[in-house]
């Protein structure tokens, strides 16, 4: 089962496992704006439910399931200072309602979660390995600490398998491009492939590991290992990049006319920035030998190549 | 304004506030089986809103306040295990509204909110100062660790003057004594009042610091000093004791005939026990100066002058 399985990573998860031979059954709420959209998985044959995770329909999906992929969530950090109600309860309440579905109709289910490197907030060392403080910035960051707590919660209170990993931020194909508020790469992609200029927040030197989802599929698949049960483990990028050289690759890939320029910080993400951002993913790594494969240059040659033959994520709404 | 001010550390507050010449504005959403009671203010010159936090109507009482303690909650660890939708409720969910509703009405408010050591979860090293690692291993300790870190997110982003206090454990005057539930400290209490034994799961070795709530109040008296806007800070005391010496104490306080037991742990506390704890409160300590004064000897032997005056407590429900 993968939840938020109509989304960006979650359909690409879908899309490998089905491929892998997986009976795949996806449940996501279809929340408008986050990107969820039936155009991701279409052509696979899978089975759909249409709601909240939180809704006791997702018994009868979870009681058959061996292993649970709950990606669902909120993803947006300005969404989150908008209705940090509305994220509290995407990333957080409607995960304790999960856990408790799951508990009660399948507690031996293996279950990865998807966190996010947002929780750690401002880093005070770099790269920023598990045992950072987290010290979230923004709603969301608070939202999906807690929901990733509550799966460590279970894990150990409850001895349910379960793993939680913190992402960095993913790039890659059926990502919503549509949206500035969901990160900066999927605003890159759209600018360059519709050749306007990216613009950029500040002069660009802040730093990021950007991972495609390939890579994060693959990790998510391999973080189902039974030695990392109630473990939290990281998911980045050895290699981080300025945004400034991130834009011009993005740029020189796509060819866009409209190149790059860097504009003033706006109040409401400069009050959220968490400035320059490496992961430290060594735990992950060493302990079931996930490393990511596919370098930025590359990653993002793929990437323009699917939206170029897929045009349909450049006016989706 | 005290919100939780008919609970047990909210009423001992209201208490020193008008007793130091405040006008005070209570909000109390009388959650039965928490421990509000207006028996607990008896007596007192107090406006009483009785509503959760989250509701709009608090935004009239808000619009005035110079300080806003902010107590409102549940403590119940095991109850957050049985009821994880209700706790996040109470601890987060109502807490992103109210300061939402802060935001609204009266942003230049200083605020003080509540919070608890059980977010630190099993104490890799004692005593636990504030950057030692957040794990915490129930329910409740997620959910006053997100109410908390909302409170922060809101002092960094939104330039609010808010602070928080992870508190230990708070024995003493106004505390709700018949629910196993709350805590060891007011069970220890009411067993040794009624001549009945005391229960304490295991050994009896393993240690707490205990805090008289005359202390707390003046911690979070002290808290609003401007220079600890934005800060997270621990109160506890820097005396540990055995649970053992400590039900000793309270046996012998009493004179009680039932004495003290030591019985197997019951598998539902165990499960998120977190061993031995001892706070660092130096950080407070430094920066505004205050200590616990009262001892444990003392403040026990003040605790049990209290329920024996005003028996009420050893019967509410």
């Amino acid at each position: 089962m993968v939840t938020g399985g109509l989304g960006f990573i979650g359909s690409n998860l879908t899309h490998a496992l089905v491929a892998a031979v997986a009976s795949v059954a996806v449940i996501d709420a279809l929340v408008p704006g986050h990107g969820g959209s039936d155009h991701n998985i279409a052509g696979l044959d899978v089975d759909v439910l249409r709601c909240e995770i939180g809704d006791p329909a997702v018994r009868d999906v979870l009681r058959d399931a061996d292993v649970v992929f709950n990606l669902a969530g909120q993803v947006s950090h300005i969404d989150s200072m908008d209705d940090p109600l509305l994220d509290l309860h995407l990333n957080a309440t409607t995960h304790a309602a999960f856990l408790e579905h799951l508990r009660a109709v399948n507690p031996t289910a293996r279950v990865v979660h998807t966190s996010t490197r947002q929780v750690y907030g401002v880093p005070t060392t770099t790269p920023v390995a598990e045992d950072h403080p987290a010290h979230p910035v923004d709603v969301n960051g608070v939202a999906k600490l807690a929901g990733e707590q509550l799966h460590i919660v279970y894990a150990n209170a409850h001895s349910m398998p379960i793993t939680s990993l913190r992402l960095t931020n993913v790039y890659g194909p059926r990502q919503r491009l549509t949206s500035d508020r969901l990160g900066f790469l999927p605003v890159f992609f759209r600018m360059a492939l519709l050749d306007q200029p990216i613009r950029i927040f500040g002069d660009g030197t802040q730093r990021r590991d950007c991972l495609h989802v390939s890579d994060v599929v693959d990790a998510i698949v391999a973080a189902t290992d039974d030695r990392l049960a109630g473990q939290v483990l990281n998911v980045g990028s050895p290699r981080d990049e300025s945004l400034g050289s991130i834009a011009k690759l993005i740029v020189d890939a796509t060819g866009s006319t409209g190149g790059f320029t860097f504009v003033p910080w706006p109040p409401e993400q400069q009050r959220i920035d968490i400035g320059s951002f490496r992961t430290d993913s060594t735990r992950l790594s060493s302990a079931v030998g996930w490393q990511a494969k596919i370098d930025l240059t590359d990653g993002v040659a793929d990437t323009v190549d699917f939206y170029r033959g897929d045009p349909w994520y450049l006016s989706s709404t």
